[in-house]
């Protein structure tokens, strides 16, 4: 029998996914499962955008240009100079999806065996990313106890060598909720002119920040045109994870043209998608003020019910929509396990990410969670309490 | 300023890309252009996939399973049921675009520097997505003497090293329009059985057969379970290029469960788009044979056409859209350029693929272009006639 690949065998598995069948059969069992594990957001997507695909007048679902229609890209640019950051159309790549963006990027600027740096923890997938394109992720440690903030430069330095070729980050992060202050980019940009290094910034949380700090793109800092590559999405911004619709951007000329070669083998990014996330562009501020809104106010229930909760630690998330919570136990895998195969308070448990998969140095994270607030104010004041409860009878 | 990656470099360029400026100006000027050079069909898509995405009741534009909905991939496993082929919904991995699938059947069996072997000349982004994967690309060579039939056994034996790890086979071909015989799969079968090799068979244009012998899949093959791996792809079959849909389909357990892990990383295939192809399903069989009907005449009317341009030499596809055929011409490139830029019959051109894209033996090929037969039978009989005029005139 023939075998799989090596990186198959690498490929890491979603730290969610193996709790799936034990959600499954929670729910078979009849309990209420509060799902606080998935970046699926329960926010409607804005009619305009679902309403331009029912008006569609296709008579051919046709490939589309490999980069992104120019109109849509145009539109794009248009975005984001409303979001102060200088783009043109030619500068954007638009993908299947943030995801895709990221495999582009790596793909264009690592080869094998090459390094990035990350600060950890992390999106679980930049570890499949990194797998499948044959590179190794460098993780820099960012601690709970600083609110996940930069790790101090020298620890960058510590970790550059001849392959670094990169350093991403994710601003707001996923997991961390945490936002890079201006300072903290600047930072980051010196280190990337220093040892001429791409920085590829992740923002596809960027419209999800809370506490009146504006966010700062890489995009926006002078003299990072080389450098800085943008991953960017419709999926969280618009909760419309479905489409998969997502951009990458760079003012360097060198990445959009080989990122264009990787695009142009996979012909085109979905047609029928590209309309919905056209028409998305149009979404009034109101809607993102209204988000906004109730994201914070999730986020403050959320906060404030697990900080009264003996023994757990947070860090206070200010943007994106996911926490790290350290809980009093040794071992997250098996607690969020127990949760759904051994625990229910009035019929009801959680379903959390153990955050071990969002570090990729082993070990670390173990007495973590990954809470990510999708749920309305009320099922999360349930699951706050069911959390509770089950933190006083669990038993590492 | 840092530095894109080799594989980057190495990303082979859309071998009929650079000539779409040329084909922009020579529009510009007024020049009516004949597009023989895309796999774009002109086929109108079944309208009851196109209303189902306007009838959508969504509110949220969710991620779908990262294998596509169980429900979606039980009525594909019926449609493969409908054509013989015995598969359940298990062993179907839902992928955007057949394009992902082969990028997903790569990574799940073959690490850097691994070898798969591709009779020659072959669908062109192969060699984009093995750069991409950092696999290497073995041709052996089918010739046009022998209508692309599969090379003689020996010739892929020659070829296996450790490293080998695949044959891969488009079936029908693209570029070749050539439909492998029963016994050609049942060789093929043999020598991967040999060498515990894989079987890649990219059958995205398995509708389309003209000549009465039926499609023979490699699923159809008794003991290639452990080695089979089909790619599917809605995009020709039902005209919906851009939906962006395809399927990775092995009884290979393991490498479901490898392939899996991609399609997690990535998270999901598009759901407006797995509407519109789980709508497509129901496609009423008169479609088909249309459609099927329609080809055949434009492949008559083009082979008819070429083979009595003096000095053309074609082999008569059966299958696909698609056509290889020799000119009496030194190199392809140059005269593709010229069709566009300096030639004209009565105010018209055709744009034509250089074949030399589709190989990957350097030097080979370069007599020859590919044709699309995408445009309907008038437009087919004017692009003919323009052809033979340019040669008539042309010179090296
Ligand atoms: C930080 C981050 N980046 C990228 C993605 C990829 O999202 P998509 O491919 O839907 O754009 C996600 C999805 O959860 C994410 O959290
Ligand atoms: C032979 C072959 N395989 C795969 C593909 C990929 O198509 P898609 O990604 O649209 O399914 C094509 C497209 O032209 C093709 O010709």
């Amino acid at each position: 029998m023939p075998k799989i690949s090596n990186k198959g065998i690498n490929m890491p598995e979603s730290p969610i996914r193996k709790l799936v069948p034990f959600a499954e059969e929670a729910n078979k069992r009849g309990k209420k499962v509060y799902y606080l594990n998935i970046g699926q957001p329960d926010i409607k997507t804005p009619t305009l955008a679902l309403d331009a695909v029912k008006i569609h007048s296709l008579e051919i679902l046709a490939y589309s240009r490999s980069e992104g229609s120019e109109e849509y890209r145009k539109k794009i640019a248009k975005y984001y100079k409303n979001n102060a950051i200088e783009v043109t159309h030619n500068d954007i790549i638009v993908t299947t999806g943030g995801s895709e963006a990221l495999l582009f990027a790596f793909g264009s600027i690592m080869d094998e065996g090459d390094e990035i740096i990350i600060p950890e923890p992390f999106y679980a997938n930049y570890n499949g990313f990194s797998t499948a394109s044959s590179i190794n992720v460098v993780p820099v440690i960012s601690k709970i106890e600083n609110n996940f903030a930069l790790p101090p430069i020298e620890e960058f330095e510590k970790l550059i060598t001849p392959k670094t070729k990169a350093i991403l980050i994710c601003n707001p992060g996923n997991p961390t909720g945490y936002m890079y202050s201006k300072e903290e980019i600047k930072k980051l940009a010196s280190i990337v002119k220093k040892h001429d290094l791409f920085l590829i910034a992740d923002e596809v949380y960027r419209e999800f920040v809370y506490d009146g700090d504006p966010h700062y793109s890489i995009l926006q800092e002078p003299g990072l045109e080389a450098h800085g590559i943008v991953i960017d999405s419709v999926s969280k911004r618009y909760s419309m994870c479905g489409a998969r619709i997502g951009y990458l951007v760079s003012k360097n000329k060198d990445v959009i043209t080989t990122a264009l070669k990787f695009a142009q083998a996979r012909l085109s990014p979905p047609t029928l998608a590209q309309i919905a996330a056209e028409a998305a562009l149009d979404t009034p501020k109101s809607y993102f003020d209204e988000v906004r809104q109730e994201y914070m106010k999730r986020r403050d229930v959320l906060i404030e019910g697990l900080e009264k909760i003996p023994g757990v630690k947070v860090a206070k998330p200010n943007g994106a929509f996911y926490c790290i919570a350290e809980l009093p136990i040794k071992n997250s895998d098996d607690f969020a396990r127990w949760l759904l195969e051994s625990f229910d308070y009035e019929n009801s448990t959680v379903m959390v990410a153990p955050a071990a998969g969002f570090y990729s140095t082993s070990g670390v994270g173990k007495n973590q969670i990954r809470i990510a607030y999708v749920l309305n104010e009320e099922s999360l004041r349930v699951a706050i309490k069911v959390l509770a409860e089950a933190l006083k009878v669990y038993k590492d």
